[in-house]
This record gives structure tokens, sequence and C-alpha cells, in this order.
């Protein structure tokens, strides 16, 4: 039932905890300009989509449940909900309820790998909060609520990440292994395949979690990177970022500092779909409809000069510190990110120059 | 509305966090004692007090949510977590819900303040606990969660910890000053009227928010450490520690190690009650019923040979180092267990010892 986490290598890898300058709670800018961009977006969704007639009659109590999938420490969680209740509270004023004097109360749970650093993200909530708060641990691959209990999920920048690398990818003795690449490049059939299978899987697992714990009528609101249907993800900028990241690996290994072996059998466990692909999943699964879905042009801004640039080798760091030392050891995480500072200088790297756009994917989805 | 802390200087001392030697969660068997003596206690209420056909009914869902007030780090609160459930099982199982194919649901919250090492409580959970957790951060003596969500509520020593100090006891111009004491004896009668006055106003926010929290019928079950009747806490073996306690500060006052106005300014924000006074607060509180109230004596068992007595030194540490590190600072924290130990080992001390013993009091109230 609740917290069945799949045992993979991978699966609890989190953003880099604490509020240090290293930290994701401080390395995630990029993130919260999603957030803002989308702002408008999920308020219009909840206003058009969201029945609160239903939900007020429902239950006397008036409490509305909000759970965010894959939240991470903040702060950008905490935009995201504060967006929401915002959403409810105008919806909520609209309606004839918006005359009466009951006041809304609103839950909020937290979600994340038991690893992820609840201490930092509970210690970053603002202290008057007039909200109920609650972190909840565990996969958002299995299910973490009980049943018909939540009136909105959300879900930012977290489908992406897989429950675990598919084992084909890297076993050098199958059709499917991932030969001088560490991502789903697109381009290689068989690799392309056993990622497809493991997104297909993972994305089947959310829907079905999340179909068990709405409530009906309840919204799912999801922000998740991809690419421009029939774009391989190594023509886009966030492939080139994972060929510059890769070939880091590739350094450290030829200076003896990383072991050959460790870098075949090491591949992220990312996958980055098209909005074709999604839609197909969700339509397949048949426990949500499709309210809107709007695809964004992901301009990723990282290729300014200093201080941004600096800024944005923080961001890399905060964001894949974990699966490096998972993998390769503590001992390797400071050479490895600054080789990976050393080449994004150089090269003066720029995320989208000769490269497709990614797209950014917001799907509103309702539970029927 | 939720996670109104009162802001004082005191309100968020927590256990040791962590897992370490030193950490609470490897000192707190003391407490676990208190977990198993009262075990059947606890099934025997749940099967007597609970209307299980009442919530059943009520609602489709047939979670049953359960909330641990002051559940610190763990592995205490898993363990009484799990106590209620067994028991809410096997009440069912009882009724003729027994005979259905219905599967109760559980959803456990786990709360305390938002400095709690909640990480650790986490990583702590049963990897494959068939139940729905969170975590919420917050001081019980404000609301935590919404109106009529929680249905079995839990407090096990915790409640003796007051929301501050009275200010009076720690204010030299005040009649109610706590001269060369850092605890309420129960002796000075200003000082046991500002204590007393403490503890009845936080009884009673605590009261007040569970009593909006619960669901009307809802059990809540308090387990807090107090006095006979008419005992004076000093008289007891919780009082001849704190003596001992407080005798350390004077030694390191005396090395010059120590400040004395900063002795002078503190005390133990610690209120033990007697029963009759818990009963008092509750009916004139006038939410919930009184559906049992026993005393166990409660013969701390912290005399006996190393290493018990090293073990009950390291309990001690475990549970006070919060408090003298956020007072006195970080530095004097090793100087002042090392005293502690010392003067614990060299005088064999024995709780209960020349002393009366302490009482602990289980309550069954259910909310009316």
């Amino acid at each position: 039932m609740a917290n069945e986490e799949p045992k993979t290598v991978t699966q609890k890898i989190t953003m880099k905890g604490g509020d240090g300058p290293l930290s994701y709670a401080q390395n995630s800018s990029l993130q919260k300009e999603v957030v803002d961009a989308t702002k408008a977006m999920i308020i219009r969704a909840i206003a058009n989509n969201l029945d609160m007639d239903k939900f007020c009659s429902q239950s006397s109590s008036q409490t509305f449940r909000i759970a965010d999938f894959g939240c991470s420490i903040g702060p950008n969680t905490i935009f995201s909900m504060q967006n929401i209740i915002q959403a409810l509270e105008q919806k909520h004023h609209e309606t004839n309820h918006g005359n009466s004097s009951t006041i809304l109360e609103f839950q909020l749970f937290f979600n994340d790998h038991s690893s992820n650093d609840f201490n930092t993200l509970f210690k970053s909530l603002p202290p008057s909060w007039p909200y109920f708060v609650a972190g909840v641990p565990g996969s958002f691959y299995g299910r973490l609520f009980p049943k018909s209990s939540i009136h909105i999920g959300h879900s930012s920048n977290a489908l992406q990440w897989l429950s675990k690398v598919p084992q084909e990818v890297v076993d050098c003795k199958s059709p499917a292994y991932n030969d001088g690449s560490i991502y789903c490049r697109g381009i290689e059939k068989e690799v392309t395949k056993a990622y497809v299978a493991q997104f297909e899987k993972d994305m089947e697992s959310f829907l079905n979690g999340r179909g068990e714990e709405l409530v009906n009528g309840g919204l799912m609101v999801i922000l998740m990177g991809g690419v421009p249907n029939g774009i391989p993800l190594s023509h886009t900028a966030i492939g080139k970022f994972y060929d510059l990241f890769g070939s880091c690996l590739l350094d450290l290994t030829n200076k003896g500092l990383v072991n050959e072996e460790k870098v075949k059998s090491f591949n992220l466990p990312l996958y980055f779909p098209s909005a074709k692909e999604v839609k197909e999943l969700i339509e397949r699964n048949g426990r949500f409809s499709i309210e809107s879905m709007n695809e964004i042009t992901e301009q990723l801004k990282c290729g300014q000069p200093l201080p941004s640039t600096q800024n944005c080798i923080s961001h890399v760091r905060a964001g894949f510190e974990g699966l490096i030392k998972d993998h390769f050891g503590a001992e390797i995480v400071d050479e490895f990110f600054a080789c990976y500072a050393n080449k994004h200088l150089q090269s003066g790297f720029v995320f989208g120059d000769n490269a497709v756009d990614n797209t950014l994917m917001v799907m509103i989805l309702k539970r029927i």
C-alpha cells in the first residue's frame, strides 16, 4: 500500500539538502521560472475546471487537501502551493460560497523520497502560514495517501525522474546496452525502447496511485520537461548538457580517478517524453481526463555571462550531486563538478545554442 | 490556525536527533517501558470506548487517521502507533465488520516541533509498513489539523513539557523568582503558582486544539508523568534527579565556566501535575469525557549497575542536551554532561531511593 518503493540503485536520489550555497534550496531559480511562467495558467485551469460546489456540499469541514508530489526542499514547492491556494480562494470567492461566512481550510502535503531533507523544508515554511502542513515520505510511484483524500495534486519537474535506470541499458551483454552515453539520446532504437518501457511503467504507476488518492472531480496539475514531437533528446539543449556532463566522467576515467566499469554501469534515470507520448499514456490509463495541455518552449537561461554561469553550475551540482555520489562515491564529487564547471566555462556553453529548445508541458487532468 | 507556536526561548527544544550513540533514538528505552506497560490498557480502552460502527458508516473510505502529538524521533512513536492499529484491527474484527471484506486504511501523523529530526524519524520507519504516513511540524499547543479529521490522538511523555518557562520564575525582582532551583519543586508557593498557571494555560490550549481536530466520538490517549496527590515534586525521584542536574550548573559556575546570570535565568519548562489537577482541568475544559484514568507507580529503573547507569546517563543527555545548548551555548554541553555523569556515578544515584515514586497517568478521553 503506502511507501512501496521499488528497490533500485537510484530510487532515492534527491536534490541536495540543507540551505548552504550548494544546496538545491539556494539553487532552484530555474525551476522557479517554471513556477512563475505557469502561475496564470494554473489559476485559470482551477477556475475553469474545478467544481467547487461539489466539494463544499460533500463535506461539512470544507477542508481542501493539496499534495505536491516530488516537492524537494523548497522554496519552489511553497510558491506552487501558494498559487494553488490563491486559485482556490479566488474560485471560492467567485462562486456563491464567496457570500457565505464559510472559511476554507487547507491541508498541504509535501511529498518526496524519505531521503529528502524534510528538516530543511519544514524550517523554511513561512512562520505564520495559516495552513495545516505535513511531509509525506515515499516514492510517488507507489501509494502515498488514503483513497479519495486529495482534492488537488501537483507535480513539477519530477516525473522525468524514473523509478530506476532500465537494467538493460547498463548491461553490456544486452542489445539495449547504451554504449558511450549516459542518457537516452533518443537515437539508438533498443536503448530508447528500454527507457520508454520504464517511463510507461512509471507513469502508469503514478496515474494509478493518484487515481486512487484523488477525489472524483479532483484536479492534477503536472508540469514536466520534454522534447518537441519527433525530436530526439540528443538534439535538444538538455541532450547537449548531458553530453557535456558525460564527457566529464570520461575525463576522470582517463585520469585514472574513476573506474571504467563504474562509468559503463552508469546511466541517468531520466526520460524526457514528447507531449504526444504523455497524452497517449494518460488516455490509455483512463483514470483522468485531460482538461488542458500546453507546451511552452523552455529556453534554459544558462548561457549568460558570470555570475549567471556560476549560478548555473551550482544548479547542476544541486540537482545531480546525489546521483554522482551514490554511484561513484563521495570522494569523486568535488573533482567531478570542478571538471564540469571548467568545461562549462571553457566551452562558453550555452544551453539552447545549436540545439533545439526543450518543451515544458503544463497539463491539467481531472479525476473521472 | 496551524503552526502558531508561541514565541518563547524554550518552545522548540526537542530530543537529540540522528541515530548516533547519544541520540534520543538510541536512548529512549525508559520511555519504551511506558509504551509496553500501557499496551494492554490502550487495547482494552479502544475495545471498550470506540464506536467503530459510527466511523465505518460515516465514511465510505474507512480510513482511520491517527496522530501522535510530541512524537520525537522514534522508535517509541512507532511502537505506540502499532499498538493503536492493533487495537483498531482487533476491534474491527470483533464487530460485524470483521465479517465484511472491508479493509481498513490507516493514515498516521507524527507531530513534533519543526526543529524535530523528522529526517531520522522517516528513515527509521519500517520499510514495508502498510500504512500511510506523514510528519506534521508544529507545536501541539496550537492547531495542527483540519476540523474533525483525526480519529485517535495519542501523546506520551510530552505534556509535561510546557510551551515556555513562566517568566516570573526567572525574574529576580518577582515574588515568584525561583531562587536556587531550576525546577518547580512544588514547595515555594509563588513559584508553584506561576508554573501551575502556565500548565493550566497549556493544557487548555492542547485540549481546545484536539477538541477541534478530533471527530466526535474520537479518542485521545494521554500518557504523562506526574506526582501522587499532595506530594511536591522535590520529594519524588524526578525531583531528586533535577536537584542533581541543577547542582552541576552550580559547579560549572564555581569553576567560572558558566556565567552566574545565565544560571539565574535558567529554569526547566517542565511541570508534573497530580491526577487530581489533570482531572479538574479536563472537566473544566468540557470538550472531552474521561473514559478511564489510571495511575501507575513509575519506578524509574536507573539505579542499576553499569552498563545501565551509563545507559541512564545517555538517556539524560538525549533528553536535555537541547535545553542546555540553547541556554548556555554548545561549548558547555560536553563539560556539563561530564559533570552530570561524574556526580551520577559518584553518588551511586538511584532514582527512587529515599524518594517517593513518581506516577504515570494513563488517560483515555473521548471527544464529546
